[in-house]
């Protein structure tokens, strides 16, 4: 069966007659913000390795790689074969894989795809991707995860040589580099403290592959940054490439950061329509925490409401529209756009993105990757 | 392609090797829900209408109806499409479809099922939806939606009675009476406040059915009620039939209503794994803002660590344990269970549910109206 809304591709207008809630994605902004990100990763001399958790989507990956990118980034494992199944080839999964059956399936992708790469923060876990490696007979290769102070994944700087030792002595597998991701670090809001935090956490690093190095055992690839520190990171002189997700889309969150003035463009939105008007100054919308995802705040209006309107939950399956009652009422059909607090939890509830440009849906692209967290 | 743990159906204790972030259902526990909720509407006299947009699952609705349920409740129609094309055939779309092209959406649906119900709030949308049923030649039954003071969706008591006549009079549609959930009133924590303000609505919803029969235009159907409310609606004497939908699974933010003692066992997991462990008395798991609906506040960890553990959001792809240092140290690969937030949202992230009985994978439900929003 045709995805819902097909029927519109290429009318004129048409953006505005979606089902909704529909995730829209405006065309031109997009292309700009990868060209940007592109022409940026190679001005600061870095390779670029977009993370694909933020779309999920084998056609915004494919742009990403035309556009210079050396390959993408998965959070997950699942994400990772459902990019590989739509053909792309060179793949870094971003979180710890550590199961047997994880591993089953990790060298069963690195079997199928060209340049796969896993990252491993444990000496034991380090044993089994070994073991996983050599019965599948083709070396897999690895990234060492360093904590850069978070907690979240990743051995400290102080105990990773021994880890790295391990894996490079390892005959199934292959020392590929380090990994440093500060993902505590990409919403500080002030301009100052991002940047002494994040130059901090890459010096840590910095002086970890200079030991790495003098021990024999330099690290070829060290993967990090993130879009809130993407004008930062390279002033560090540590990372080689850089794992920048959110800057595809934007979102409220990232505006946010940069107070207004953001470096990319807002390129994703939710589409909504009005269900409800019955009192002055209040509308009930059909996106709610299903539309949503609702860890960083609410939504902003972008269009379709008065000026000065404010969205708020309204349950799992609504939003409420609150403005002024002296302005033109909203009324049952009315549509409205909003701007997503957080994109990457967002895209995640969504089966499809719908590619518009001068209000006419282009192509609607199926999220691959969504739901594919195990 | 089978679907991701597919092979483990049937293994005693496979359910521990499941991928994760995964959905468990305790199969024992949904079974005693759906029958102690049918039991208590046969004992009130009344008939029991679940609400499909907590599970969103064919092969749960038809457990229900099974049970004595006389059809489901879905909150959108893309749900209710995907449900009547697993064979329900007798669906309440309790949002109001108010677009020309939801309604010749909602009017095929119409043909194709036996029994479908929509509602309606807006007397320009009833004299829409009359044209549309005229068009397609079957009649269109309708609900008034009243709004229970909560101001989301629904036409005011005092408003009803023209919007019934109406709806009433229009050749294309069928007047089959009132629905009216009061959506805020179902997590009050006070038992004493939550009875008051549930039968306080419920009393102006009597009074305005009164008023229609007055009139000659009485509902034959009154339909509404939660999970939270279950046993006090139906004291007021009000509704016909009671759309309970959280009832089959429960969550951490139910459980809280009852303060530990909730009248409907926990159904509903999410299974996590440990992914990185390499700080004293905090662990990293696999679920993160992608695995769980957010809106409810943390999950709570039903097994798999210390006693007094608390999980904690770990950003998009995962959580965090934190646990007394003096404990077992967890490690990767160690399994979690967690109850979930909040469980509408959190199911509408995933494909399946693992039905599991004494920890074997019994079967794995498709979730075929995840994500059908619109």
């Amino acid at each position: 069966m045709a995805p819902l809304n097909a029927d519109l591709i290429g009318l004129a207008g048409g953006a505005a007659e979606l089902a909704t809630p529909a995730l829209v994605v405006d065309l031109d902004a997009l292309e700009r913000n990868i060209a940007a990100m592109a022409a940026h990763a190679r001005r600061c001399g870095l390779a670029l390795r977009p993370h694909a958790k933020t779309h999920k989507s084998v056609e915004i990956a494919r742009r990403q790689i035309a556009a210079g990118a050396l390959g993408v980034c998965c959070a997950k494992l699942g994400e990772a074969e459902a990019l590989a199944e739509g053909g792309i080839g060179a793949i870094l999964v971003t979180s710890p894989v550590v199961t047997g059956r994880g591993m089953a399936r990790l060298v069963a992708l690195n079997a199928r795809i060209a340049d796969l790469m896993a990252v491993c923060d444990d000496i034991a876990v380090a044993a089994r991707f070994d073991a996983a490696a050599q019965a599948a007979g083709k070396p897999l290769r690895i990234l060492i995860d360093i904590d850069p102070g978070m907690g979240r994944t990743g051995v400290s700087v102080a105990e990773a040589p021994a880890l790295v030792r391990s894996v490079a002595r390892a005959a199934g597998l292959v020392y590929a580099g380090l990994q440093c991701y500060a993902g505590h670090l990409q919403h500080i809001e002030s301009s100052g403290e991002r940047r002494n935090a994040s130059l901090a956490a890459l010096k840590d690093l910095a002086a970890l592959r200079d030991r790495l190095a003098a021990d024999g055992i330099a690290p070829s690839i060290l993967s990090g940054g993130g879009t809130g520190t993407f004008d930062i990171d390279p002033d560090a002189g540590a990372l080689t490439e850089l794992q920048v997700g959110s800057y595809v889309f934007m979102d409220r969150q990232y505006n946010d950061v940069w107070a207004g003035r953001p470096p990319f463009e807002t390129a994703l939105y939710v589409q909504t329509t009005v269900i409800s008007a019955n009192r002055a100054g209040l509308a009930t919308t059909d996106a709610g925490f299903k539309a949503f995802a609702t860890d960083a705040g609410a939504p902003a209006v972008a269009s379709g409401a008065p000026q000065g309107a404010a969205y708020f939950f309204f349950g799992d399956e609504q939003g409420g529209v609150a403005y002024d009652e002296s302005a033109r009422k909203l009324a049952p059909g009315d549509v409205l756009r909003c701007i997503v607090p957080h994109c990457d939890p967002t895209v995640n509830l969504y089966d499809a993105m719908h590619a518009v440009r001068a209000e006419t849906l282009v192509e609607i692209w199926p999220i691959e990757g969504r739901g594919r967290s195990a």
